[in-house]
């Protein structure tokens, strides 16, 4: 059974996702769809991306993954198709799909989707997710080969997440994203730290120590490395962005011990 | 593999959409359950008629299509079961079906269900949407025929958009539906248009000028026929609805050309 | 075909859902996966167990519903699948199945998933939804066998509903959910009342009376037994959370005709 998944901006107030799943249906029948996220922030590509990199690497072999936050839908923005890993991204050339399928990872294919006997007549210029990445989509989950989409392109636009930058002992990070549970995700990864233990983690004048390996309901915030290898401050009782009154783009600070340990 | 598609004001919150597929699934395993829009606000038939015409017509044939937004539940209003241009239509007799399903289109039928013995039982008042839709839908998807449900009907309650009014070389428009976006999107469709050129759209003392194509960054307000042949009043960069200050049942002008011009 | 449902406080903002979704299709492709709610307000154990007790009994036998309201994740809280009434549930050992899965049913019965092997490496202390609850619902799914999973265990943390009072003629109850209409959900069933009648019903000094059978739009409040045998109370034209000016925990008092007679 193909698989196809959707992360969008649509939300689900309206029929967006819908006809995109009309077209795929019409297009792929029995295609199993299966919705990732719609309620993406509109036009919020940075979220689109992180939420298409945490979940894809989970599903099978031959997954089409499409990802519409699009801000420059009816520009000259190019629609691509890539194969990467045995799985297929979809979407605008805007960083979405990046994350996920990082150009110069082994095997990185990418087209510019031009084909517009593959595609919905006439294409709208609003709404590229059902005229042109949802029969894209179903193309390649029938089996269709990447390079009948369109010509091979050199160079997308990559999305680059804030740099974490290190001074001796400390490195200084930025939150990127922030969960339904209030939960402030950074972008320090667990590989930023290697094996130097992390002796605190501080945060809008809060400094927690030690690390914690669960949601400890006995201290109002914790700092751990999450499911996803993210540095993530949480408040087990509650919301961190409402204890810390800190949200995106906050700064955050990891006091390593100057001494190596297996942390 | 059969499709049936779901749209409620049921939101997502409770079990009630839940139920519905539970229904589906033990009377026509391995349909293909589809979620149009759960997120129609509470009671309001009309946008429920609108989110079900808007993603339909890319449904495969034979699609079975419920539509539950039903204030009536428990009274004497009609259930009913529709085919279609190929696919079917069930929910009550209110309206919500008719923009999707028009009556007088070339080989429209209609029943009122009444077999219970399809149904389920007993038959709640409450909770028509998992009592009598569900398995009239999952009747219909395992290919039963649209006449065993019940009677044949002759006339049933339609829905109507307001009126679209022209004065020599003037249209007045109504705003019927507000998306996640904050797009205002009017009863104004491109074909009360025709060939002659839009001059200017006017809205809450906004006047927009010329027609868009696309959501023009560069414009603080835009106004373009979207991708459902709607004319629609768009801010690029947020929302319409804030910027103006206007929503529902808004009054829209548009400014027509006197000579006649290809638009 | 196979049939998950997934019941979770983990929302659609994010992409924990999406994640396990991924590792059933990986696990077991082909699954049908039913989303029953993911909107649980966050750790609210008892809400998850009322969504999942709602909608599981309509769906077909060997459906596997998985439920993951999991406040204890990363303690030694136990994780648990059941299999009871030809059907199987997954989920953390906190009485979130219970409602659905009732101890003491025939037939009952429960291991603690302890199998590593069947689950993904490693296992994260702070998202079981994913590493745990996921691949052994795909494992039952599949048709594994319930005692591979792990040891059988003999008692399990049980959910107990607020209990009805009843003084002679009165039954002393209490809200014990707000569904998205604003309906009052008390913890009073049918049962309850058995054969004497509803005299009326007082809630934050309301006296509604008689019962009804419908949201009979000519009423300002109706108090009925809704489709899932709840004593409920509603506002016909809106929100009776709003008109009475009550929620949650709110205390309701039944008045019963002393002399015996069918309601």
């Amino acid at each position: 059974v193909a698989v196809i998944t959707l992360t969008t901006d649509f939300g689900l107030y309206d029929s967006f996702v819908g006809a995109m799943k009309g077209v795929i249906l019409s297009r792929c029948p029995g295609t199993q769809i299966v919705d990732l996220c719609h309620e993406v922030p509109p036009q919020q590509i940075r979220i689109g991306a992180l939420r298409l990199a945490a979940a894809a690497r989970y599903f099978p072999a031959a997954t089409v993954h499409v990802a519409v936050v699009d801000p420059g839908v009816g520009s000259e923005r190019r629609a691509l198709a890539i194969e990467v890993g045995g799985q297929f991204f979809v979407g605008p050339d805007n960083g979405v799909l990046t994350l996920a399928a990082e150009p110069g990872t082994a095997g990185f294919r990418a087209v510019s989707i031009e084909n517009t006997a593959l595609l919905l007549t006439p294409i709208s210029q609003t709404f590229h997710g059902r005229d042109v990445f949802a029969p894209a989509a179903a193309f390649l989950a029938r089996g269709g080969p990447l390079q009948d989409l369109g010509p091979q392109v050199r160079s997308i636009v990559e999305l680059r997440l804030p740099t974490v930058y290190r001074e001796s002992t400390r490195l200084m990070g930025t939150v990127i994203d922030v969960d339904r549970f209030g939960n402030l995700i950074t972008n320090v990864r667990q590989a930023d730290v290697a094996a130097q233990a992390v002796e605190a983690v501080g945060i809008a004048g809060e400094r927690i120590a030690p690390l914690s390996h669960w949601y400890d309901p006995g201290r109002k915030l914790v700092a751990l490395f999450n499911s996803d290898g993210w540095l993530e401050v949480a408040a087990p009782a509650g919301s961190a962005a409402q204890v810390v009154g800190v949200g995106l783009d906050a700064s955050v600070e990891v006091e390593l011990r100057s001494d190596r340990s297996i942390a």
